[in-house]
């Protein structure tokens, strides 16, 4: 394999890290996009057929969304590398146990990719949306990026899909958008979609009762547009005020279309 | 041509509104991604090859960049077809003449659109980055989506290109993302800047000097990064403290990095 390297490399630290004499592989972050793979960009493609390990983060005993996603363009076991979570529901960020198990998690992951990369071996982290956009990519990167070269594959954000497929500009004119994760306390919440243009509102799972008091509070939820599993099978869009209940998956998002300037 | 309808269509309301007995044209927004054509979709380069016209956004007698991206897929200036707006500067937006040439600009273009489309003839619109986000296709979308079937093709980011050039993560844990338009008056950029764990300052443009005073205000110009052109050739990156000028092109963009959780 020659390596897929014609696309010039983010950060020349990392190339000066890389010894003259050894031929390391490279540690790609892939932007996986929304879900549907068509959605894939070119050089997400190229990556994925020549990678020689496909890295995708999942909850023990299942696949990964992102390895879902690759099925469209690779389908190798040999190639494949599930990184499971140390933790099948999510604990609180600050609960210690929970941070020094994800610490390990990472470092270990990070040693056994470490030993493939300075093997001369390509590794591929599969990342939903956007790498460098709230993705666990980032957490091995920062351990790795030092010692090997790396590219990021940019790809289309979860938003970027749900507002595609809920047919809503984001953003017109000179609006403002604010990203709200629903993990933050719902005065926060209320106060910044207060004075904001547009909102797109992540994480939603079991917040989205407090996302939607915080909405309320702040005369939004007659714009909110709930979406969830957005481009991908199972695709659900309404109106969050028509969504009767408030059960929310982890691939359900809260957007608020701006309304600025339209000539 | 059997048109690329393989995906499903965002908005019923929309597809009711096609006559049974006429075959119209899809009217497509294509997001063109950032500006290097490996991070255009699948689903873009197929549209591209296979659309009846391919509109684009220009200064008059310049090409505009989103066609540029395009020559990488496609060359064929029988289906070209170029846009130009009426002003070759942007005036302020609240500028009655500039409003209203803006509105009869798009409102011509798309009475044309839809005479081809009427044909059945598929008009595709090259959108830079994500065509729902800041996208000069939306004016022309709201004017055509209540006729004609409609897809728009979600496209990465100039933002992503831009902090994936730049190797930095924009969000981490639960940061809060503020996307900020240059164009807000200097007292506005400082207070969304000072209460905001990461932001993207877009449309810099002759905006510079205030921003850099609004980041220095609110005590974030060690951390802005400048990204000129990223992913297209003559890209340039620097910490905005380095960068010694305040002359910003139309694609530039300032980064101020979260620092939220990293276990």
């Amino acid at each position: 394999m020659d390596g897929v390297t014609d696309l010039p490399r983010a950060g020349a630290a990392e190339e000066g890290a890389r010894p003259a004499a050894v031929v390391t592989g490279t540690l790609y972050g892939v932007g996986m996009g929304p879900g549907n793979p068509d959605y894939l960009t070119v050089r997400a493609v190229r990556v994925l057929e020549r990678a020689h390990h496909l890295v995708h983060f999942c909850k023990a005993g299942r696949r990964g969304n992102a390895r879902t996603i690759a099925d469209a363009v690779v389908q190798d076991p040999a190639r494949e590398w599930a990184l499971a979570y140390p933790y099948t529901t999510e604990l609180p960020p600050d609960d210690a146990t929970y941070v020094s198990a994800l610490a390990r998690f990472y470092d270990e992951a990070a040693a056994r990719m470490a030993d493939e990369l300075g093997a001369g071996r390509d590794v591929a982290i599969l990342s939903e949306g956007d790498p460098f956009f709230y993705g666990s990519f980032m957490h091995l990167w920062r351990r790795l990026k030092d010692r090997f070269p790396v590219e990021v594959v940019p790809g289309v954000t979860g938003m970027s899909g749900c507002w595609t497929r809920a047919g809503t500009p984001i953003t017109w004119g000179d609006d403002v958008l604010t990203v709200l994760p629903a993990t933050l306390p719902a005065a926060v919440l209320a106060r910044r979609l207060a004075e904001t243009d547009a909102a797109v509102i992540m994480k939603l799972g079991r917040h989205l009762p407090k996302v939607r008091a915080a909405l309320a509070e702040a005369g939004l939820l007659g714009r909110a547009v709930y979406v969830e599993r957005g481009t991908m099978a199972g695709e659900r869009i309404a109106l969050l005020a028509d969504k009767p209940d408030d059960q929310a998956p982890y691939f359900s998002m809260v957007l608020v279309p701006g309304e600025g300037r339209r000539p």
